[in-house]
């Protein structure tokens, strides 16, 4: 195994980061493409092959390579496909795996990007004593991995661990790629966050906020938080709110496996405690008294993309 | 081995099934007694003993059981006790498993009685060959048994399953013993089928109803499903709501571990298809299409008692 490497790649909503990562878990090298940019999968294959090809030629060449590890949303570890991901382009089932090993000419293995996310918290991150944790990914969308005994959780299909579309408000917010109502992703997502500002923005419109000095296009959750840092009553709003929503969501997620710790990835967790404080204060409220002030709530030490690339490059050791 | 038997106990919200059991998992002597008449724990176990007497001599006396395993709400494999149950009479952290193995004289083991059920479910019942399902009892309240891989999930202190206490409604129905709101027990459980049937008398004063002729200590779930029985409108919309919410809660629980089937056990599935149908309706709708038709929506085939005495003998086999 020495001198030999893996390539990881975390496909998320937005972005697709990849790198080559040797047999210590170290990354190389690392780069990265728009995720929905490319209407056909074979192009986006194609764009992802013209970048990786330097980085592997930079370590030997392919015959160093022992295979290519992905995660992607909806990605499933059984069969390799990404089937129906409501936040990517590529409608239906993709075989991405079988695609990617044609491509490269190396075996490809495909699973949940929160799974490789967890995986990689797993194996050098916070949770590297823990066998009982789930791993939130607050960012475009929400994504979760879930470990339980030590072994992330697939289910019977492959496909378990969609805490992101768990339904935590009746009837409240449509969600615009699935259809579904007052799911956790609507709310406690980037974009749920850009939501949240406008609705507020709206529905209060003499309240005064600097969020009205941005076009609609630049209220992102990075403008929310900018403004929530300089005191902005509107945009603290918007985190109580979300860590609201959020805490709820984690307090179910406890009753059901009853983890050591709960672990905040994602572009959310730059809000630091401004969303942190809230969500605590949320879960905690709605725990059944035997687990109350037992879990951990903490972001991950790993940047998100080096957990998922870590993670994923794992599948192929 | 032979000639040995075990003791299983049920300690259920209301009453407390026990028996004698042999190593085929043939229950051969039964009883049961109330669960809240005993204002303290030693006097249950008193009654429990005076009853579980004579059935012990029956099979040759105790030098011929090898242990005694419990199913109770709070119940904690790892400790024995059963810590702060909200719908036990006896307060605080019990030492059941202490307790009992003093009285008797003989080990005992005690796990969460949905656990018990479950475990019962996957020696005895429909899901025998599967490692990936969920059990929820509809009685007094909501319990829950989760199986991931072929094994319980009891989490990282044992008292993972809760289910019955995740939040469906925020805001919602008060649940007099927790103080929470809108969780699963305080609607989809015997006595929330009460408290929607008075909630629904009550608002619409006017609508001609059955329900009306009975008392308010007679409205139970049992006479509400005689009513819908009987075409009467409200009382078919009382079974339409309390489904409406179990399959939403499902919904979610399915999108946590995927699993191959969720098995129904309690009083309230006495009610068949009027509950079971608008609950897989409601299931069906709130989950993401890669888990849409796939899981199994099934009552047990065993008593409910059967398998939780079964389960929890099978503790100290």
């Amino acid at each position: 195994m020495e001198n030999k490497y893996a390539i990881g790649i975390d496909v998320g909503g937005t972005t697709t980061k990849f790198g080559v990562v040797n047999n210590k878990g170290e990354i190389l090298v690392q780069g990265r493409i728009p995720s929905n940019e490319h209407d056909f999968i074979e192009d986006f294959i194609q764009e992802l092959y013209v970048k990786l090809l330097p980085m592997i030629n930079e370590v030997g060449g392919i015959e160093n390579i022992i295979g290519i590890g992905m995660g992607a949303p909806n990605g499933n570890i059984y069969s390799g496909t990404i089937e129906y991901a409501p936040n990517l382009k590529w409608k239906g089932i993709i075989p991405m795996a079988d695609l990617m090993a044609k491509k490269f000419g190396v075996q490809a293995k495909l699973t949940n990007d929160a799974n490789a996310a967890a995986v990689g918290e797993m194996m050098y991150g916070c949770t590297k004593n823990m066998k009982h944790f789930i791993t939130i990914t607050l960012g475009t969308g929400v994504g979760s991995g879930i470990v339980i005994d030590g072994k992330i959780v697939v289910g019977h299909d492959g496909f378990a661990g969609e805490l992101g579309h768990t339904i935590i408000r009746h009837g409240g917010r449509m969600h615009k790629n699935t259809g579904m109502r007052g799911s956790l992703e609507s709310y406690a997502s980037a974009t749920g966050v850009r939501e949240t500002a406008i609705e507020l923005l709206t529905q209060f419109p003499d309240k005064e906020s600097l969020l009205r000095n941005y076009t609609i296009n630049e209220l992102t959750s990075q403008t929310v938080f900018e403004c929530a840092m300089q005191g902005d009553p509107i945009a603290n709003e918007i985190f109580e709110f979300t860590g609201q929503i959020l805490g709820e969501s984690l307090a179910n997620f406890i009753m059901f496996s009853s983890p050591e710790a709960i672990v905040l990835f994602g572009g959310l967790t730059k809000a630091g405690n401004l969303l942190l404080n809230p969500t605590r204060q949320a879960m905690e409220a709605n725990l059944l008294p035997i687990f109350k002030n037992k879990v951990k709530l903490i972001f991950s030490e790993l940047n998100e993309s080096d957990a998922a690339i870590l993670g994923a490059s794992a599948l192929v050791w």
